[in-house]
This record gives structure tokens, sequence and C-alpha cells, in this order.
């Protein structure tokens, strides 16, 4: 079994990407051969800032690193570094209908966001299937938002092999990805940078327990019971502490006598243990100078070695070689 | 000054494509660092047959160093022998409003003939585009119908410039290719394969000489003068034979005493004649085996230590590296 996942690169990891990406991403590492890639030609597809993409880039390599892949055991690699996928993407837009574009709903969402309505954004489907095909990944763990450009994936491989012979691309499939809870932000709205609500996972100790400090409560007295049901405190508790701290935690709530700054202090400190050891990890890292450019420039051979060998299967199918 | 100049693999060359194409590309030899290149994935947007495509590009990388392309002065690749372009074609489309290509005719055009509309066909004046900025041509020879494609392109270029820096790629400039009068066609209608009327440059001899004499002509008597307003004889004559020889023609047209079959006979013998010397070549190449495929390896290294150079310059001033 070969699984394939890809992370954009878009800022500081929060609390809600490991919890929704990064974890069962790195959690998969057991069950194949597998895959990793940072995304930086499709993050191109939303903005032009060189610096930023480098930064974002790097920044994402050391955490997904911190954060326990293991170079070992995984492939891990930038996109932009195995050009073969391009070479692809474009063999597959011969057979890619416009009309299987057309409906694609995250050109629609982005657009309707106020993103520009660049070719990159429109043509994006097209290039995650070539990164998909690329590997002859049969696995593809895929979140709802990914569902559909699966299927544009799924689609085009069964139009290529149509065209040119089966087994011309390895037709793969989803693993559906267990909905993880979403994770709530500090306003108990879901956790995302675009409603600045986030818990950054490698902040500064100080202002990053801050913030739990600041999550907005009821002004219920310390004596009373608290609410528990909705309690974005409980919510991201439950995310850090153990089945007994978090019990403790309900049972505080329900027998009142605590306040809100207690509940908040546990959280802080549960917050700030549990990521601990990446944080370790991370000093590990940034300390051997290299090691990053090493591991993916180590990645990017062994992820052409595959492509290579896929793209000259399909170049021949095709009739280019 | 660098010119570049690709043409598509579609079938057994004719009169037309020599005159209207190649004749004009190979002509430009001498004016400047020359790239010529067969666009084998631009072919790809209008038909999936694996055969014919290795056929067509075998067939004119031989017609076009028959007629005169020189590997020795000129730069002579397939496109897909370059991945550089493909990569630069993605960076391309990131600053590539939906508008500029939903705009192209082609595209348009080509849905209208019957071709399916997919998105290679769409995304085809990206690929072009980034076919010309990888190899910092500034001149690019180019028809009437590809007018609007070199717009694109140094649309593409102001953009990716005005976004990451001066001179992160060449503006090219065009040159207007003089229209070449049309070439006519066996019927009088322009030469074209879609109108099955045309006359091929390595075609068999018997064959070839029979077409030139069934081209349809009026029923003046012998002895008459016969119209040289319009005549499709005298519009091939004039491609084929030398100044004294069509002035014949016409003396002997507007005199009377000479049938059509006379002149038709002419016209097959100065047509004949006419490539001689790319027969002779086309031979020579044939006997000499692998030596095509050595032109185009040795061709496509060239290509890529230029296309190399301005990738990563590009990828540099992206962010990319």
């Amino acid at each position: 079994m070969r699984i394939l996942t890809g992370l954009q690169p878009s800022g500081k990891l929060h609390v809600g990407n490991y919890f929704g990406a990064m974890k069962p991403a790195v959690e998969l590492q057991g069950e194949g051969d597998s895959f990793y890639f940072i995304a930086d030609y499709h993050s191109m597809t939303s903005g032009q800032d060189a610096e930023a993409l480098r930064t974002n880039v790097r920044e994402l390599a050391i955490d997904f690193l911190a954060c326990g892949l293991d170079p070992e055991r995984s492939v891990f690699f930038r996109q932009s570094a195995v050009p073969e996928v391009n070479e692809l993407a474009w063999i597959l837009s011969t057979v890619c209908p416009m009309s299987l574009l057309a409906k694609c709903h995250s050109y629609k969402d982005k657009t309707a966001q106020g993103i520009a309505a660049n070719h990159a954004l429109f043509a994006y489907p097209v290039l995650m299937a070539a990164d998909i095909l690329m590997y002859d990944a049969n696995k593809v763990p895929v979140g709802k938002d990914q569902k559909q450009h699966l299927e544009v994936t799924r689609d085009l491989a069964v139009k290529l092999n149509e065209a040119y012979g089966e087994n011309t691309v390895i037709l793969p499939e989803p693993i559906i990805r267990e909905e993880t809870e979403t994770v709530l932000g500090l306003d108990g709205r879901k956790m995302s940078k675009s409603y600045n609500n986030t818990l950054p996972i490698f902040g500064d100790e100080k202002k990053s327990k801050k913030l739990v400090m600041k999550i907005p409560t009821d002004s219920t007295p310390v004596e009373e019971p608290k609410n528990t049901e909705g309690s974005t405190i409980i919510a991201l508790y439950k995310l850090f502490a153990n089945e007994t701290d978090v019990a403790q935690m309900i049972t505080d709530h329900q027998s009142g006598g605590f306040g809100y700054g207690e509940f908040k202090k546990r959280l802080a400190e549960a917050y700030w243990d549990c990521f601990a050891p990446m944080r370790a990890r991370r000093e590990e890292i940034l300390a051997d100078q290299g090691y990053v450019e090493d591991v993916l420039k180590n990645g990017a051979e062994r992820a052409r070695e595959e492509a290579t060998k896929v793209l000259d299967r399909v170049k021949k199918a095709v009739g280019l070689i």
C-alpha cells in the first residue's frame, strides 16, 4: 500500500492544523509506504509573495519533522522538486474535459472569497491528480473538502486508461478521514487563521498561554456550577489532557467552587505540555544546520526515482517516447 | 537575437506547409541564434493516437532536416524533451487571469470544429508562452493565426515581471511574417489537409505527378488563348519555376496553341524538380541510422541548458528556491 499526503505551506502551524491534518498524516506512517509533500505549487494559486513562500515552506518542513514525520520511514519532499508532476499534469489535461473542472467547487469558492480568478486556481485539480497518479499511490487520505478533487483524479485516471490502455496509471482509492471533531478556536468558532482565533503550536510560552487566559466566558460566580455544554475550554482541554484530567475538569465545572481562571490555567498547562516533545524536537532540528535541506533533497531524489518510472510508462503509452 | 519557432507534427508535409511555414522558418537560420521545436505536447490537444504521434514526430523531424534545418547552426528538439517548460507553464498559470484565456479564439474555433473541449486545448496559450519565455527568445516569427497567442505571452511576461520583479522573464517581440500568398490547393481553394487538395513534398513520383494532371481546368480548345487570371496551374507554377519559365508559361497561355495537358506536365516537372535536393537529403538521412534521434537528443540537451538557466532565475524570483 502506498499512501500520499500533501500539505500546503500557509504560515505558522496552529492547533487546528495539527489535529485536523498533521497528526492524522503522521500517524499513517506505520500503515504503508508513505509519501508526504509540501504543496508549494498549489500555494502559489492564491498569492504572489516570494519571501512568504520561501519562509512558509521552510517552516512547514521544520514543523512537520518536529511533529513526528520520520524521513527514514517516509519520503518527504517539495512538490516543485519533482518536475515530472508538471509533465504528467499536461498529459492529463489532454484527456480532461473542461466541464469536469468547471464544476469543481474549490475554484468557485475561492474566487467568491476574493482570490484572483487565475488559471492555476482553475487547473489545480489537474495538478493534484498528477501529484497522486505520479507515485502510483493507491490510497489517498482525504478530508471532506478534498473529496471532489479525488473524484476528479479518478475520472482522469479512467479517461487516460481508456484512451491509452489499462494500467497506464493506477486508480487511487480514497481513505475517507474519520471526521475529527472540528477543533474550536479561542472564540468558540472553528479554529481558523481567517477568524484570528488560533492557538499556535510553536509560539512564545507567555504569549501563547495568555491567549488561553483570554477565552471569553460567562459571568457565573466562582461558587456556582458552570455550564459544560458548548464550553470552549472543555472542548480544547479534551485535545490536550488525558481522560482522568478531562473527567476531573468536568466534575469541577459541575460542582462549583472553581473559577474560569483556574480552568483556563489548567488548559494552558495541558496545551503547553502536550507539545513539549515537539518543541524539543524542533530545537534539535534547528540546531542541526542543513538538516532540513538535506531531508528534502534526499526525499526529492527518492520521489523522482518513483516519478520517473511512472512518467516513462505514461509517455510510452501516449506515444511521446 | 534569439529566434524561436515551433511546428506541430500533423502528418505528411505538403507544399502548403512547406511554403507557408517550413521554408520561412529555415531561412531565418542565418539571422540569429535559432531554436526550433516539434510541438508534440501541443499536438496532443486534438487527438489521442499514440502511434500516430510517434510517426508524425519522426516524420516531421526528418522532413525538417531534409528541408534545410541545419542542426549545427540551430537547436532542434522535441517540446516534451524539455520538462522545464511544463514547470514554467505552471508558474505562468498563477499570474494568468482566466479571462485572458477565455477570450482566445483558437479554443473557441477548435471546439466549434468539433475537437473535444479539453483543458489542454484551453491551456494551450499558457504552454506556448512557456515555450517562448523558456529560452529568453526575443524574436518570435508569427503568422496571423498565432498573433493573439503571442500577445498572451507578452501579457503573461508583463504580469510575472510586475509580480516578481523586472527581467524575471524577457519580453519577446513578434516578427510578423510577411503574408506569403496563400498556397492554392489542387482544387483552387487554400491548400489544406481538411480540403483533401494537397500536393505532398515527399510522395511517390508517379502518384504525385498524377495529382497535378488532375487539376480541373475549363474546356477552352487547344488552339485558343487560355485565361491566366485565377489559374491554379500558374499560381502553383510560380512556386516552383524560375521567372523565365513562369513568363513563358504565361505567354503560352495567352498565345493559344497549347493544351492544359502540356501546362500540367510542365507544372508536374517543375514541382518534382523543385524538391529534388530535399528528396536526396531525405534519402541520406534515412540511410544514416540513428541520425535523427541523435540530432534531437543533442538538441534537447542544448535546449535544456538554456531552459535550466531561465527556470532557475524564475524559481528564485518567485520564491520556489
